[in-house]
């Protein structure tokens, strides 16, 4: 690793930290470095506040005359919520900038940069971008097709069956893994379940993960409204709480969640809940990231549309058996192997007693 | 790593590469050490020739005198096809002897190591033993159990499928994987299918490495003698076909498959064949491992019978869906998860584009 990739990589260090509490603004970091000496560090803390490059420069103060800056993403040169950060760097007059990921705006990826470089600053480009892109890969996603990065989790068993024939679920995979799953709750701006994983669990979905804001919104796809009142996604206020539902249910029932304000029921216009319009409606929302948690129909929609960026897969060592034993993608399913879609595995562990696979979506 | 075991690693690498050629002997491997210097070295060839350290002493010649052995497995103090190697170790006046693994067979245990030390020798026990216990692991069970050592293949999708909803299961997993998968056949006495995979796939089953009494015995689960003359597995001669039936097919069916000298009907006394029953029957004929590869109803029957001692697994990063489709053990499966056994993961890694997962079962 050369000097230009060791502070690098120290700025990628900081800004993985920041996954999650920045949306719907990518994460960033920035290093000022003079005279081989660390003078500034900034981070991108949260939607609205001061961009990394800003914190950096504030902090190295004087010292940024003349000195270099490595920042993860390119400095943007546009105003949006803050001024550009690529005048800030001109006007601290920062002598080079290195920097490793573009901007995955096509609008003005690119731009920063010319910008920088026409003030006589010496740009470099592209240093650890592979390591950079990861950590805003769901950004990217959003920029780019305008809908939410959708990750896949799953927990089962060596033989594939999230529950026993008789639905007995609770649990097949240890503490660890179950903990380390609910890291996904914290960096997604939503968790989606279907409605029968509500009537059955009634499970809560927030983030077990202590910190403000990092509960997800709460999503539920319920076709007819099968919903109780008394569900603890409609009961418990800690996350917003919205409901999908086909354009067969009628205003009065809509009507009846009106007293709780974090809830809304949004109506399709279908009598199915189609995918591609659900996830255009959440990238208006700007929602980022979606964490699909299940059941398995749910799951199988999002397959069957190719909506799926990336699986994250806890596997038990057991085998439960049973071909009625439910796995983590039911419904129809693809039924030709050629139509199926191949994931590129990204990394494996073992967590507790249980292995993690990551996989994406190979043309993403 | 110290001198011990960095002679005794050699030994175990020199082990590992005659497993599947000893059976039912175990695969053992020695080394003589003379002033610092390799002097001797021997593997166990093959069931009925001579023992490791017979062959690592034959090379040492004069060296042997005053020298140290190093041996993967206690040595024998009885005579059987071969007179005890304990005996030829005192005779060739060896000084000192590590042994990693002891004898599994608790009537011999230790009578080796007793002999020899009788006679003078320095004996150091249980160098590396995990490492050298983990070659015979098979070995060691069928000594114990009396029974054959377990293995269950199977390939599946990231969601736990074998094949599509619509039956289409070529190819799931990669070319590498299925390559490895073949290793299995190499070290198995036996590999083990039911009916439908043969009426379904026709398969020959052969090892495909090549290499002189490689082939499995192929064994297939066959209650009601449903497989036609024309299968491969009767046709092909290449190693032995064995069918258990179930009591009710009739002694004229079972003529019929007198023409073929490879093949042999086995009939049990119920009308569903046993596992158990079908494991001591194999014990009895020296059948000290068995490959179960599929389908998923004999998968289940071996889950439910408690005798999958080891799980091979390959996870092809895929998700083809479909409640319907098959996934690697099926039947009735184990409806509580407390019944439900945990195996402890010895390895994952990715072969091509897919994981490969080991899993031993915990008590073993």
């Amino acid at each position: 690793m050369n000097r230009d990739e060791r502070y690098m990589s120290m700025a990628i260090q900081m800004a993985k930290e920041t996954v999650g509490q920045t949306s719907p603004n990518p994460s960033v970091a920035a290093v000022v470095v003079k005279d081989n000496q660390v003078v500034g560090v900034g981070v991108h803390v949260r939607a609205g506040e001061a961009h990394a490059e800003v914190h950096a420069l504030k902090m190295a103060g004087e010292k940024a005359d003349g000195a270099e800056i490595y920042v993860t993403l390119e400095p943007c040169s546009h105003f949006g919520k803050t001024p550009p950060c690529a005048q800030a760097i001109i006007d601290a007059n920062i002598r080079r900038v290195i920097v490793a990921s573009h901007d995955p705006n096509p609008k003005v990826s690119g731009k920063g940069i010319e910008m920088m470089e026409k003030a006589g600053i010496e740009v470099r480009t592209s240093v650890l971008k592979k390591d950079a892109d990861q950590i805003n890969r769901s950004f990217f996603h959003y920029i780019n097709k305008k809908t939410p990065y959708v990750r896949l989790k799953s927990a089962m068993s060596l033989d594939g069956k999230i529950a026993t024939s008789t639905g007995e679920s609770q649990w097949i995979t240890g503490k660890e893994a179950r903990q380390d799953g609910h890291t996904y709750r914290h960096i997604s701006d939503a968790i989606l379940v279907g409605i029968n994983t509500v009537l059955m669990d009634n499970p809560k979905l927030t983030s077990r993960i202590e910190g403000e804001g990092s509960h997800p919104i709460r999503i539920v796809l319920d076709t007819h409204l099968r919903i109780p009142p008394s569900a603890q996604l409609i009961q418990n206020e800690e996350a917003p709480t919205w409901i999908f539902v086909g354009k067969d249910v009628r205003a009065k029932d809509i009507e009846a969640f009106a007293d709780y304000p974090h809830v809304q029921i949004i109506q399709q216009n279908q009598d199915r809940i189609d995918i591609d319009e659900l996830l255009q409606h959440l990238g208006e929302c700007k929602v980022t990231s979606l964490l699909v948690e299940g059941g398995g129909t749910i799951a199988d929609s999002f397959v069957r549309a190719g909506k799926v960026n990336e699986t994250i897969t806890y596997i038990s060592p057991k085998l439960i058996g049973g071909k009625d034993a439910q796995t983590p993608v039911g419904g129809k399913g693809i039924s030709r192997l050629k139509h199926v879609e191949s994931y590129q595995i990204t990394s494996t562990e073992q967590i507790g007693e249980d292995i993690k696979i990551v996989s994406i979506k190979r043309e993403d």
